[in-house]
């Protein structure tokens, strides 16, 4: 698993107990994988669907810089299935996993729409001369 | 299961697809079940542990009046498992489901710490004279 | 009068102080009104014309949930007025009280537009088989 | 009256009908308000006692600049009140008015103290060679 | 320079040291530019081209009142260059420079477009009897 | 240079033209090269002392994939210096580009502290196991 995005937990990321807001952390969660989708899919119109077990496995405090990690475990005919991790960077701890986070690729109208895609594909082989995205 | 907190999707709330932004959706549905546990437990000390089966059933819109919806399934003897609907609240179509959200009650040292709750209580119960909390 | 929508004081809602910021608060009534308002207008334009008279009795800290209360006071013939109480959810301590929320129905060229209301509907009433909203 | 600070409405700050939404305009007014009270009365700790009259007299679209102008009118012996306009920077047209908002000079205990001033002072006179401030 | 706008430091805008997050400030700052640049040019379609040597001179903190100033030095066929400073409005304490900021006029296209500006313009002029705008 | 953080430009992150915001695009960079800057000086208390020549390329629009890339490329005593580049993450367009952004090292003080450190280190020569981190 590849980790992108990061984080540096300032007070407005705080619950009233002084450390990470696990809803501030859902909608970053939901952010990066929503990307993830949308650059393996090649379309901008996907939809997440259904989003099983989250483990909070130990918390983060203010001042923490915290980085996420995501990549495909399933390609389906219409959808695409994720699994994703949390945790400090510089000390490695686990902060929060999930199993599964299912998008499904739509058209247009919203609807379900096979998207062709087998395997996590890299930008690269679409633009040459581009590094590996995992 | 009683509907609280209401929410007015606003353009600040969207997705660049123009529907309901995910990460906003499960932040407000953190907050509003915290609220219910801490509210339930009686202690403002408690920390989220679980989130299992997230189901987007349907999705909303900009100007759509939306309602969360929490109630407790089960105590256990230092947790409380909590589930979760919201829906639109002019048509009363479902919009998110969980399954069950997992709250630990910990005391001030963050360690896991038995609450004594065994069913729902209602503040009405502490307070005389005031209306009854689901 | 009922209350419906509940907050968390987090930290992004203090001011230097550290206590609420008077401005979060009045961003929250103004949304839990305006969504009272079009409830009972059915209708989704509708616009704020005057607020009167707040009256800020106590504080609220970090960590304190607060909820919001409103309700009816007058239905005229293209307006409404409301009446709004924000209370500590545990304590049932006042923290705030504004006598008129006065809103406009209006029509989509955002002219003035007779309601044709003239008491609180309850959403049961349109909708079968569906709880009572104050 | 002079107007001091300026918003560029953004999507962020709009309602679902497109127009300034007026929750956000109210905290951007109390911010105001409670900054010209501090400069005034010399003292970080002031808190808002009441806002009466709060007036929409016409909207705010996306792309609007407007500005915020606050005055004096009284010296309480621990409160000075206050009365605001906010207008379109360019058309100078009105946007919403207040008569008077109320903020009382606290100690650091919370309790009101007297604050000692009569009048409207410039930072010039406590600072030499800087300019009036209104 | 004349100083407007006007922000009271508040925990949401702190870094995890406890000291004014430098993205808050500088996200005030271009949005005053930007602004000043509007009128300037009498035109809302304008973009940022180059900001040039941000010098952070000393820190702010919560509850610190700040103001922000911005003059133009430079009009182009197309162009206007800011010059801008913000300082702690009681102390009038320096808190960042910024040497040049360069804004573009451009058409309803997005491409550069002569604005016929050649000195700073107040409001005055346009509408008679307003104040000057600097 | 290694691309980490990822943002999908929402509507809460558009000026009123409709394109994104310059100031949340400076909010975001000033982060993610904190967050650079702290994990190569191994310090969570550095500064931004300076900002020099931010060009901005093309612009961004509602729906977008970005990323940010930074690289040190000179280590003071003191002080580290970074150049940063935003781009599309899809077409890989450059957005934007910062030469230098100058970060100081600080004693628990805020007085500047000699940091030791004389080129990029990874994380993995600091825990086994590890990926490298740019």
């Amino acid at each position: 698993m590849n980790f992108h995005t990061r984080k540096w937990v300032k007070p407005e990321d705080l619950n009233p107990n002084g450390t990470l807001f696990g809803g501030s952390l859902l909608k970053w969660i939901d952010e990066e994988a929503v990307i993830y989708a949308i650059v393996q899919l090649d379309n901008p119109k996907v939809v997440t669907k259904l989003i099983s077990e989250i483990n909070f496995v130990s918390s983060a405090r203010q001042g923490d810089i915290i980085e996420l990690g995501i990549t495909a475990t399933h390609f389906g005919r219409t959808s695409i299935t994720l699994t994703c991790e949390v945790r400090n960077m510089i000390t490695r701890k686990s902060i929060l996993t999930i199993d599964r986070l299912v998008f499904v690729n739509v058209d247009p109208q919203g609807n379900p729409h096979p998207h062709g895609k087998t395997a996590i594909s890299y930008i690269k082989d679409r633009f040459p001369n581009v590094e590996k995205l995992g």
